[in-house]
């Protein structure tokens, strides 16, 4: 067996970290000793704790590691190794892969915060600075931090006093009072936009199926909508829903199918095609309603990321989807609050991509779909089982857009 | 192979009863000449086949009984056959197993209509009437048809003029703008009134659990709630929302969990028994506001069935089964149009005891409730995937209830 | 402001009971201090805090019961208040709404063990003895213990030694490696059969339809089930599929409709019927096969409860669901594990009645309806999605029943 | 009102197509008269019907050319209308937009077989022939058929006689003898390698996650698997299991998380990517087992589709969605059954491109997935609710695979 002393200081009780800390060490077959224990007398007061671990010497790494994650530290503090990539697109051996918490990484003594924390990332050091890079980023020379000493991630603490606290608890459910939540959703919205962040909305097409084109270009005009990320499905059927008033087919004031109706998608992506760009069409008068022309008359950014199932696509899709996650990359610094509405590709896409300090409120009428999305365990994600189509209606009235 | 003569006479190329009649015979291995055809000239005319079967002679009785189901009919005519019941409870054995469609039954010459269209029941005649029973209902001596002869079932042609039409397709899909169809199902309400039939609600403890309290009650003020059913927990959660606050512990208006709210419904509960009964919990104060109250002082009939899972129960709760379906049973005569919020339990159960040509609305957030209840196929029958508590709210604002 | 001393003891940092304590105080916006505190230094030993709470005096009752259900107990001890029940059917005011967990009561200074433990319902206590009664079950007179004082219920610890351990998470996901999962139970089985406890089925009908008759049954001779909850249906197939091979109308060994399928069930429950009961129908020979058969040749206990959606019903249901509670009742001590297959209804029902203690396996290919049984929050529930006929038969592969 | 006289032959009774005739000529608001009606007197013969139209003018073209989807063509016969395209990647106005069915175009008076049935495309004719083409596919210049003269499509017809007959309704549900559907499908299998067609599978990463890459890989070794399409994340999960023995870091043979665990599937790409190419890891010994190396060693045809939220992506991964739709384009010739195993994206992808001429079997173990596959209405698709697990494996045991 060997012996290591780890550290931990904060609100480790009522954020569970120090339950956590223990758990981990019991499952990896290892013992502890408290040596040292200081309670917060009061709530606001933070705790400490020192604990001595033993652990066979092959575990003993991995459990360090994950007791890292959960921002219990070694007491001595080592310089992070970096190693030069080998080849483009790949990590070196032994890369240390990231989690979307905030993170430090220790180079020259000096710890950096690693800038656009993203999971499933390696961490290059350069020029006295540390940031993400996915593999398909990285050039050969590249240097990458390579194992778990010299990095430290900070657990977010539960959001005591966010608005949306006792509901953001990743819980999925129908039966609840849908009406409330819509209202805590929009104390939140007004929230982010006094502090000046981004609200970015992640859009499937059930938005435009269900008739929810409305009350969703009123929030557009209400300047609720800073950012949009989508597939060419929405906006293919937003086109449809302009020049025909159907969306796949179906007649969005009649809810019957249309004369050739299936039809319409095709010849509106063409026609937008032909104008040349969805700016363009919006200029030439072949869009003259629905969401793609409040997006652009209003300049909300939009980043259209194609799929193996689409028809077309519409010009501005980015039909590399590596460029896609690019493209989306580059909107997401300043975001504040992400609302995900009705699609598990694109949500999950971004998800991905999200720091984990960003709320996110998904909202589908399949809970299967958010249990998806919400397994991935940030506290700070609100699923909501409800029709999309009323929701964007609600939440429209309870913001006041017109 | 024997061979045997029947005729079809109606709309049976577009309301698909000919293909289907085709179908039939050769799936029994059978084999048709079509021996006399004409086709209506134009819409409006009827059609008429006579038609020559060649089966075996063991296959020959269930393919006449299938056909005779599809309102194909042998030319010959026969009396049905009626066994007394030999003992309370059963049925003869051979009896006639019913659908839901209109059916006649031929007694001493004459064809009667067989009262209270039922699945899965008897038929019994007695003084010159032919009613259903269910097999619990039967009484040693009872006359039972017991055989297919003499039994004639008239399918329903497809309702074309329903306002619901092109809807009414057991098709569910949370993918459609759900505004129209709640405006179609409005409309379809205001006919119903106007034709002085009988609205029949089916009510699960989720339209108390997602907020919708207050726009039911505006249905039932403005007249559009003629008959309820509904389980025990639809009943206590009302009691309780209208004491607490609550429903199923969580605050109705904070949507937050209450101070001892899982507690809630059992105090409520056991708050109606002591008064002794709905009605006089609602007289003597102790039930101040909520659907039980309005149902109460607007004289609306309420059925509340027992289910093995009730807590309580509340008075006025079925317990008995039997009896329950017996309760359900009395009041269906003159019910023009059956909506059934997010119960499968109960939304089966009525849809056992109703006759085929009743229109229902199921809405339900889960598809597969859907699907379970709208396979029996009734094609009167439209399903809506929808978050119950936004519906109630928007299908009170379509009828102007307030 | 009032203070109030608590105390509390065990395994309550890795158990997550400290943290729940202190979340407890801080969402009622009350304060603390912590007094002292003693943490385990290893492992196995327990710690020991001790709590000053400060409250606004009309918040403290509610605190102080909560933390009580926590495992939290004020210093001084205090007998339970009985009072007299003022009617049948009816608790006193304020009486004490039992969890499921284990629970003592002081009475005449005297710590008693409540016998079996059941949620939602009232505490009787007589001749030194104290016990859970269901609302129904009052009788004038009773005593019944009211307010919290006096009462003390014991968490349960986290599983870690059961099998199940690392599964028992609530979670359900239809992305796991399922015969894995199926080993384990098979595991724990097995340890609740060495433990000489019984095994609870809770069966829906489904386990008829998907062709799991043969496997099931393989279970029942290899004695792997002792008691079964049912409803009609259940019942009515499996005796649909003993004399007509089908289920639902539904050949079990084509997978096609049957002719006269439909009717099939009516007239095997009309056959039953008239046999007189499930036993005298296998002893006739109308049964010749199936799970009723197995049940009644192997002297497994059945209670069939009835629901309102039943047709029949078959002989032996319990049409009155309060009885059938109380039937089901009488079978529950001594269980050591319950599996509930495919049946929402049933298992909500017999999760109402079991003690907390009792592990719990839920499997349904729907996982709505597994969030619905599981959300009761009861740390010793695995779901799994999957589908019940393949399970069943992996389950009585892995047991090597035949 | 304006009059046209339409013919129509064939099956016309029982495949339902006259009834569906009759059904567009009344909902188009126009009028009919049955002017000859020949009834194939037995089941073998064929039937004819010529029937007047009588229609608004402006309704007539659109229903004219519906009435031409279900085989139903004017007397006279025109040339299709070919315009050259004005630009690449856009159809001239008016093109005709193709379904998967069998499609003919009239072209110098010759009826020419539409190449490649594939939906949402448009028809070109070179050099005496006709093929379909995509959109982005168009060349400035490119003959495209424009209008709905001069095309003709076949309906299919019911498939009676295939094995998997009466299971072919795009019916969905779990409470079937699934044991059974599977026999069905296996015998289905046979019949399609005995005519030598190819068998496709598209494959989610569920197929991993469940444990059945062994099974899969006996279907490989059996020969019943010819092209699969997959995206990264299955592709990734299998490296992943092969390295690690885990699947998103899910031990496969404990399935409890493991050490590192989420890391693993990012660990394993790197690895993939280190060595350049899925077939130089299979050659350097990354790849040791599992479907990828049954892919490559036994030459089965792989397109890895990206998508948006994909990691790596794994080397192979045509990123281009376009690009990747182009790969699998090129594969279906000669397909005569296709398997979807858990994946929407990949399957709504690979139905897009599929004529409607192949059968289709999908499976998911959520309904709301397949309603949403079937819903495209071909009359070869079959929709199982089930485990995907304990599928691959049930099927390989019916297949004799090892």
């Amino acid at each position: 067996m060997q012996t290591e002393v780890v550290e931990i200081r904060g609100h480790i009780i009522d954020s569970l970290v120090l339950p956590r800390v223990l758990d981990e060490i019991i499952d990896a077959g290892a013992e502890y000793r408290i040596l040292s224990f200081e309670v917060g007398r009061t709530h606001d007061d933070p705790s400490f704790a020192r604990i001595e671990i033993s652990a066979a010497p092959e575990a003993l790494g991995g459990l360090l590691r994950r007791l890292g994650a959960l921002g219990a530290a070694t007491t001595e503090a080592h310089d992070a190794r970096a190693e030069p990539a080998d080849r483009d697109g790949v990590f070196p051996e032994g890369f240390y892969s990231t989690t979307s918490l905030p993170t430090r990484a220790r180079v020259a003594g000096q710890w950096l915060e690693v800038e656009n924390p993203e999971m499933d990332c390696g961490i290059v050091v350069a020029k006295g600075r540390a940031r993400t890079a996915p593999m398909s980023d990285i050039r050969a020379g590249d240097l990458v931090v390579c194992g778990q000493r010299g990095v430290r991630v900070t657990p977010l603490e539960k959001p005591r006093h966010s608005p949306l606290f006792g509901f953001m608890t990743s819980e999925v459910s129908s039966e609840k009072p849908q009406g409330v939540l819509v209202e805590r959703i929009a104390d939140l919205m007004r929230e982010v936009r006094e502090a000046r962040a981004k609200i970015l909305w992640v859009l499937g097409p059930a938005v435009v199926h269900t008739g929810s084109i409305e009350p969703f270009c009123a929030l557009v005009r209400g300047g609720w909508v800073n950012v949009v990320f989508a597939g060419n499905a929405l906006a293919a059927h937003d086109a449809e829903a302009a020049m025909f008033g159907t969306s796949l087919g179906v007649s969005l004031s009649r809810g019957a199918p249309a004369e050739r109706g299936h039809e319409h998608h095709l010849r509106a992506i063409n026609a937008v095609r032909r104008a040349g760009s969805i700016a363009a069409a919006v200029e030439q008068g072949v869009l003259t309603r629905g969401i793609l022309r409040h997006l652009v008359t209003h300049g909300v950014d939009l980043v259209l990321g194609g799929s193996v199932r689409d028809d077309g696509p519409m010009p501005g899709v980015v039909t590399d989807v590596i460029e896609a996650q690019r493209a989306m990359r580059e909107h997401l610094p300043g975001v504040g609050l992400a609302l995900m509405l009705s699609t598990m590709l694109h949500s999950i896409a971004t998800g991905n991509l999200l720091p984990a300090t960003v709320p996110i409120v998904c909202v589908d009428i399949n809970p299967a779909t958010l249990t998806k999305l919400l397994d991935r365990g940030s506290i700070q994600s609100l699923g909501m089982v409800t029709d999309v189509g009323l929701f964007v209606r609600q939440l429209a009235g309870a913001l006041g857009a017109r």
